[in-house]
């Protein structure tokens, strides 16, 4: 099945918005096999809206429209497709309610054209909006099916995933069930993952595989479509085992949830506190564990200590070690986690130390980062990065891989190439 | 003039990467003052990429294609182009230099193929890419214009701004000169300040004014054409007059630089040294701040304390203070940013403490939030914040109006609403 994606409203072709339903319907539509050869934009304009419906009924069966479905004049779109296809703007009873209520419950004065947003193509499937007051529309015409769907992505996408994707799978697809699956990973490149499954990629059928880079952290979606849910998730479970045989070493979640997540549900379940002394990064790892919710149960708070005087003033640090072996150091690591974690009372401490760039710190280059970790039993370690990018991508890549340090410290799992001290006070290499 | 903007590239039509180079030509294009009616996204495939070029030359006077300039086979633009405009490919001898210099200095050998990447239109005009190896091209050939772009956006967005906007105001734009200037405010939302500025905005002709929100921060860019550079900047002169006579109260500074990066600016050229005492926000006001370069001359660390407790014994938050009036209180706010004034020798220093949501905390609703300052003369005061949204914006907007108030105190502009306190000790609302 061949689909076509045309958005709709002026404030793309000024540049205002950057078109991200496009990028996000393709995405979604090639997980169920349909094909996408052009997407098109066109602004609030009916005339030159008919024309791309009328070139995209050339080239594809499903015609996608977003945007043009709110109360305003310049909402163009289910007038231009009632008239273009000749087909009636019938009352939906359901968005009217939902109108209503929403004008009453507010302080907004519900605007006279509010009629308008109740309106749907008659005979069409309405897509409830969750996040707002228009309602989507699926319509099938002759060879062809049309899909209205509103500009705003926080409308749209949930619109897709809860209501429309089992509507098309239901309406369209020859297999009735469709099922996707997220795996989670940390510590390598896009390009070193898609290797290691290069022969899984290769061979993939049905479940589909789709890896996605995402801020630093990697995505792997297994999307299958059998007769039955059960069917799906047999056929999951078998590529999933495959891929876990290549790097289940890397793995550290499924679903939605980033690394920082993961790691805030780990310490509630354990019912540990965490804290952290930062240097290089400046705030950004204890910011990033208390962006949650429950930030209040894991975390009393933390240190950024960005000079070495105040690593030894605020901290205690001690002025030898500083001397000794320099910020950036395994010494220093250490003694910042260990410090930072009696400050705070807490289960288990980060330190993070280096050189972000662009210049040298004393004679590091930059990207020379160590992270120390002080444990609940008084056991501490560091390790030493080499990161390779400008100074905020090092900042970022030093918080995500003290966060999979964490990971790896709670849930028991090794983490190779890091220093200790052995019971004479001397550094050790660790594994 | 009318442009029409062609993407090419089957990771758009697949949804792996995000459309942002339409938005950006549109919004640079717009404001030269040439109309854009349609967007198409075609992927490596030429003969769509043809039919596409075809039907954009019947709607437009100048077709721009991005993407699909690359050495791999999958980037088909130039031929494509080349063979439908029946144009010759010759060899552009300065990018044959680039790509011979550039595989000499890396470990990278140099493909096979590298010719392909030096060739351009016969008597196009060559656009130098700063970021890449494949040279674009602006080309005129009957009534239309023809530019060739690379795909990815650090390659884009500097060939337009530094050399195709100047070959495109030279060849097609009646005047000569165009300049643009960007304004940036804080403070107030983009629907206030458009309609502070509604009639000048109604008013506009030369330049041309554009308000766009950033992330919490705001920006109006004017850009005039003119037959002068100086007699572009008079106009603009002009207009900003009556802007700042508006809204001056919000503007904090010219050009790229964001509120964190002014405030960096301002305590550099003082001298001065910045910290900060967290609590909602985590981390991420003193992340802000040492994220630029210069971050060791104006900082030296800062704390956060996220729980009550720690607040008293980390930081000597008084325990009568926090039970008398709560964390969510001035006299919190004010003894927080004083404590860490001393703790980190800063001459001026900030605190953050508040209900970041969704829950309330203290009986105080989500988004209730006390900023406090501490100054080198020893005055402190603290303002009282409610902002409406979820958690994460009440964080962000936390940290943008801390560093706004720290921009008012650098350069002796008022703040209104403080609370400070009198000479007997007593609590008392300034201004």
């Amino acid at each position: 099945m061949k689909a076509e994606i045309i958005s709709i409203g002026t404030e793309l072709l000024l540049g205002q918005v950057v078109n991200s339903n496009a990028a996000y319907l393709s995405r979604e539509l090639a997980l169920l096999g349909i094909e996408i050869y052009h997407h098109t934009t066109v602004g609030d304009n009916p005339k030159r809206l008919i024309e791309a419906i009328k070139t995209a009924e050339s080239r594809a069966d499903m015609v996608v429209l977003s945007g043009g479905l709110g109360p305003t004049k310049d909402d163009i779109t289910k007038k231009a497709v009632s008239e273009y296809l000749d087909i009636d703007l019938v009352l939906h009873e359901e968005s009217e309610d939902k109108i209503i209520t929403f004008h009453k419950n507010s302080h907004f004065e519900m605007p006279e054209n509010n009629q308008l947003q109740a309106l749907i193509l008659k005979d069409s499937i309405a897509l409830t909006n969750d996040n707002g007051l228009a309602a989507g529309m699926f319509l099938e015409k002759g060879d062809h099916s049309y899909i209205l769907l509103p500009g705003p992505p926080d409308e749209l996408e949930p619109m897709y995933d809860k209501h429309l994707k089992s509507v098309i799978v239901d309406r369209l697809l020859e297999e009735k069930a469709l099922v996707s699956r997220v795996l989670r990973f940390f510590g390598l490149t896009e390009a070193q993952l898609a290797d290691k499954l290069d022969k899984i990629i290769e061979a993939q059928d049905n479940p589909t595989i789709a890896i996605y880079a995402e801020d630093g952290e990697l995505t792997v979606r297994l999307t299958a479509q059998e007769s039955s849910e059960e069917k799906c998730n047999k056929l999951i479970d078998e590529v999933e085992k495959k891929i876990m045989k290549e790097a289940e070493e890397y793995f550290f979640g499924y679903g939605e949830k980033r690394l920082s997540d993961v790691i805030k549900d780990i310490l509630i379940e354990q019912k540990k506190t965490i804290t952290a002394a930062e240097s290089l990064t400046g705030g950004a790892f204890l910011s990033s564990i208390s962006s949650d919710l429950a930030a209040g149960s894991i975390f009393e708070g933390g240190v950024v200590t960005y000079s070495a005087e105040k690593k030894n003033q605020v901290l205690g640090v001690r002025k030898k070690t500083i001397e000794k072996y320099g910020v950036v150091s395994a010494e220093c690591a250490i003694e910042m986690a260990e410090k930072v974690k009696d400050l705070f009372d807490a289960d288990i401490a980060v330190s993070l130390t280096g050189a972000a760039g662009p210049s040298a710190l004393e004679g590091n280059i930059p990207g020379t980062v160590w992270i120390g970790i002080a444990k609940e039993n008084g056991e501490s370690f560091a390790k030493l990065f080499h990161f390779a990018y400008k100074r905020n991508r090092n900042r970022h890549l030093s918080v995500l891989n003290a966060l999979d340090m964490v990971r790896r410290v709670l849930t028991d799992l090794p983490i190779d190439g890091t220093t200790g001290f052995g019971e004479d006070g001397q550094t050790e290499e660790k594994q």
